[in-house]
């Protein structure tokens, strides 16, 4: 295991801390281990909360900030964070109008998130939840009853916080998330395995000629294992099956998202991004917005995922306010 | 090699594809693959180019936009650019006023530039040209006379880029530049090799419990193979050369850089990010802005790299300025 780290317990802490020290003027970080808005809680406003396991970065800390998220909980690399975290993250942020909590639909999560949402109310606090679920890649998983949570989650959190920026209530805010959920799908692939630090070895095996079809961002089985291709013949295994779920259809608008799993360079995922537009062309779907980066990362794992979301003016309004947050950042 | 490319002759011209596919709002790409801001030439406005092997995105293509460069030329990987590449790009950008080379120190992009510089005063463009040579880990390097330009060239391009946007004339905005270039100083370590597409194999051989301090960013030898120790140990070995080459002093305001090389996650550059706060606090040296990200990479190296910049509220202003590139933008 090569990282530069000092001991796997510490991993989160000292990121946490080397975030803060970077961002200070975005976010401050609280106990236990919550990431939260510098400006929270916002009076008025509903406060949007999300999290999950670390190793994903930026998701989700780095997108706490005016325009998107109020507060982000970070478990442990890969592992649920805890219903107290949640409790605190939405304390921090509740500005008396409520919470909505935005959940990657894994076990973990579901049930702490489950958890908090009792107790904030338990404290006198509205909470609303939505479940992200946008990978078509499985319909259960390692870690899941039903489809995981991955590339929306971005997209949402995006979309939701304008919209909660703009002061709408807590209802229309949540309504907006399920919207965003069910008009979002995703599948990536991955060349490589990622090592997590308390493992200090690969969570799977991938021979030198081998691409894993449907990654989950935790290393979970995907679809099939593959041989590696040219990109231009394997990215059909991911778009293909995006568009036939939904199903996209000619004459749609998406934002495109091609994600870095974390060990992929930015060179290759134009690469990829030019092949997503020829297919998506050839499909009759017009590419409104695009995101091309590493945003929701499986520590350095090499590949890519592709996440399409279709949108009216009004989500491509609220995708195109401003953000002002460690990761994104636009118009502010 | 496993990588999402189609073949290693095509990679820099889809990569280029993809990023104009992108970022059209921004950035449009001529030929020979010349990425120019898309609304250039700006007239009254000195023209920035800046260029260089590819392998290193963003650098120097995610950097061109208002408030940055004008255009960048992309050579093949770890490759100088050609001088009709350079060439264009100045024709491109001149505004009237004059263009400014910011070159990175490797033989064959000053000689390329140079040469370039001929063949466009030939054709009545004043050209001015500025040497970056920030990194203090060698004097000599396989591709350099004297030492290579690696993280101090991000920090020049964003601040040149404010100063050439406020409108002030050639040999201001060059005398910034060498004064950027005087100010600034990097060093950079390497966990693992990347793979050039055409070569196919690492570039180098690392073994599991090595780090190369002092690694360039095409592979180049550094000062010394070390054994992998927690990062809190690791850090000083970059930055006391860097501290002592200058020299920064107890008093000086910074810009903190931290860099990853491509294949190092998010979650530990900002534990780096936390040691270089205690390195830098121990100094008695001011972190007045920063920057923690992979923006000049080598393919999906794992690693990262610590740039030092001496700033006075000059710099610190212009480093405010809005950007509005794909790889950096704020404030626009």
């Amino acid at each position: 295991m090569k990282k530069l780290i000092n001991a796997p317990e510490s991993v989160v802490s000292e990121a946490l801390a080397g975030m803060a020290a970077a961002h200070g003027d975005q976010v401050k970080v609280i106990e236990p281990n919550v990431v939260v808005r510098v400006d929270a809680p916002r009076q008025g406003k509903v406060g949007l909360i999300s999290g999950g396991g670390s190793g994903h970065e930026p998701m989700h800390g780095g997108f706490v900030g005016p325009g998107m998220l109020d507060a982000a909980c970070p478990g442990a690399v890969f592992s649920s964070p805890t219903p107290d975290q949640m409790l605190e993250a939405t304390k921090a942020v509740d500005g008396g109008v409520g919470v909505l909590q935005i959940v990657k639909n894994y076990t973990g999560d579901v049930l702490n998130f489950e958890m908090a949402e009792d107790l904030a109310e338990g404290e006198g606090i509205e909470v609303e939840s939505v479940l992200i679920d946008d990978d078509v890649a499985v319909e259960d998983s390692t870690y899941t009853a039903g489809r995981r949570g991955v590339g929306g989650t971005v997209l949402a959190e995006k979309i939701v916080g304008a919209a909660a920026e703009e002061g709408r209530p807590l209802g229309e805010v949540a309504e907006l998330c399920r919207k965003v959920n069910a008009e979002v799908r995703s599948m990536g692939l991955a060349l490589t395995s990622c090592v997590v630090p308390h493992a200090g070895e690969p969570t799977f095996e991938l021979g030198e000629g081998e691409v894993e079809i449907g990654i989950g961002i935790h290393g979970e089985p995907g679809r099939k294992r593959s041989e590696l291709r040219p990109v231009d013949e394997i990215l059909p295994m991911l778009v293909e099956p995006i568009l036939r779920d939904l199903p996209f259809g000619s004459g749609d608008r998406v934002i495109a998202f091609v994600n870095g799993m974390g060990g992929t360079p930015l060179i290759e995922l134009y690469i990829v991004y030019r092949r997503l537009v020829q297919l998506l062309d050839e499909a009759g779907i017009q590419i409104a917005r695009n995101l091309v980066g590493p945003f929701i990362t499986s520590l350095e794992m090499a590949g890519c995922s592709i996440t399409l979301l279709r949108a009216d003016d009004e989500l491509i309004r609220l995708w195109d306010a401003p953000v002002n947050t460690p990761a994104l950042r636009w118009g502010a």
